[in-house]
């Protein structure tokens, strides 16, 4: 049985629960973060909290999530998973239990604080070889995209329509723009370049998407970081989406139609090996 | 101690918690409303259940919430509202309890049914016509504004722009459009004319703002359904929000600026005596 932590305390998780006036369950007031970690060893924990403590502030709820960082480690512990090759732990803060209202509640009033970790089972290597699909969804979430809020429902709807598609990922269009994943940044290369949209108030500031940048400078690979057109998606050579679950995931369809030449380029499995090499882990001969 | 009802269950709003993978608490996968009762008689409780059902259809989730019409009557009853002048039902229905994804969660899911009662107090009437103040707030919500769904954090954010502003109401402005409230409708009167913005995906489909329809058009008042511009704003004679609970709320200072006379105007009146006689509540003779 799973241990998660909530409000201070370690319990299993079917006996996890928060109050109906919980203000995420009432009004997806909150943030969230997802950190891994690499045979028990967390990759890039500070910036994990980088971000999270920028969203609180961005959303002022007033909480220092120092501590927390000893709950990620004992999650781990706790949960068996320090020989996991990839595990993961989520954390979500909300600005905590009060009467209903849109506006904060009193001064106070304690933040809710929930983690939980688990293994993550990563695709195989045949698979990732073959490559993925995606399809291109309407960019319906709200104008703070950079914030990692649980106010996820356009995100919930944008994967659906996804597994709807049969294929694997939903690529996130607005005014023409290919933005970015349900759920992860999108790079796509072309002649050579790797090209990822700005890190503007419109998409979130991934970490992977900086190691993927880091990466590709010290391959010798230039990197314009600019908005994508949907059309031009029609002529590159490659497309891949990044983030801490996802990786490097490259899409070898979009819409039903190959991107470049249908299969995984040699850009996007050369950002992966130096991505495994980074994290650690063995890199398959067939990569 | 008020009783709440949660999935088939009528208890103490204290002991009532949802599990941590609940996906409104994670996701803010779910929808709500708010239905009032005068006397403790519901006032268009079918058109409420009728806009529930339209939200469930959208997200796709599947639960008949018909019988859930005889727990609204009985929270009522159980928390003693039956006397009230005014009492809300709130309800929630999110997609239910299931390991996080962001698509959706396996077919069979039970979607987990919150709802509590309480009273409402209305502002004096003295207070009343002293009329409110507002401030525009940038509209950061997702484009599906007309799905009453509980993915609310923009809303959350605008509402307390509002009271750091120290006043009662925020306007949403998108592309220099007037929208509406954070939390209601908005109304203004132009030359003896209502103008409120069309009811597409960009504002939230108010029961009470098609009352205010209705009672115009029965008052012999024009209604013109387009777009406010923010500058138009400076040149109305009267402004008012619409709401469940909002009931009719004239605005007379935006911005820190006057709107019209500043006072609260003869329309804003006429509109709000005939909305309490049509809710059956008693009309102060200054109104």
């Amino acid at each position: 049985m799973s241990t998660v932590y909530l409000n201070g305390e370690f319990l299993p998780k079917e006996g996890a629960q928060v109050s109906v006036e919980d203000r995420g369950f009432l009004l997806s007031d909150g943030v969230y973060e997802v950190t891994p970690a690499y045979g028990g060893e967390f990759f890039l924990l500070r910036q994990h909290f980088s971000r999270l403590r920028s969203g609180l502030d961005s959303l002022r709820i007033d909480y220092d999530p120092e501590e927390l960082v000893e709950v990620h480690r004992k999650l781990i512990d706790k949960n068996g998973l320090t020989e996991s090759e990839v595990a993961i732990v989520y954390l979500q803060i909300t600005r905590g239990v009060a009467e209903r209202t849109h506006y904060f509640p009193p001064a106070g009033t304690a933040p809710t604080v929930y983690a939980f970790a688990k293994k993550f089972q990563r695709p195989s290597m045949e698979c990732w070889l073959e490559g993925f699909e995606a399809v291109t969804v309407p960019d319906r979430r709200w104008s703070r995209a950079d914030i990692k809020s649980i106010s996820l429902l356009p995100n919930v709807l944008a994967a659906q329509a996804a597994v709807d598609a049969g294929v694997d990922d939903a690529l996130l269009v607005k005014n023409g723009i290919a933005l970015e994943g349900a759920q992860n940044n999108l790079f796509a290369v072309k002649g050579g370049v790797l090209v990822t949209h700005p890190a503007t108030q419109e998409i979130l500031h991934g970490i992977t998407r900086s190691v993927m940048i880091e990466i590709a400078h010290s391959l010798g690979i230039s990197v314009q970081e600019r908005p994508i057109q949907v059309e031009e998606l029609e002529t590159i050579d490659e497309l891949f989406f990044s983030g801490t679950t996802t990786e490097v995931r490259p899409t070898v369809r979009l819409d039903s139609k190959p991107v470049g030449s249908g299969e995984v380029g040699p850009v996007s499995k050369a950002i992966y090996r130096a991505f495994r090499k980074e994290i650690g882990q063995p890199i398959d001969q067939d990569l």
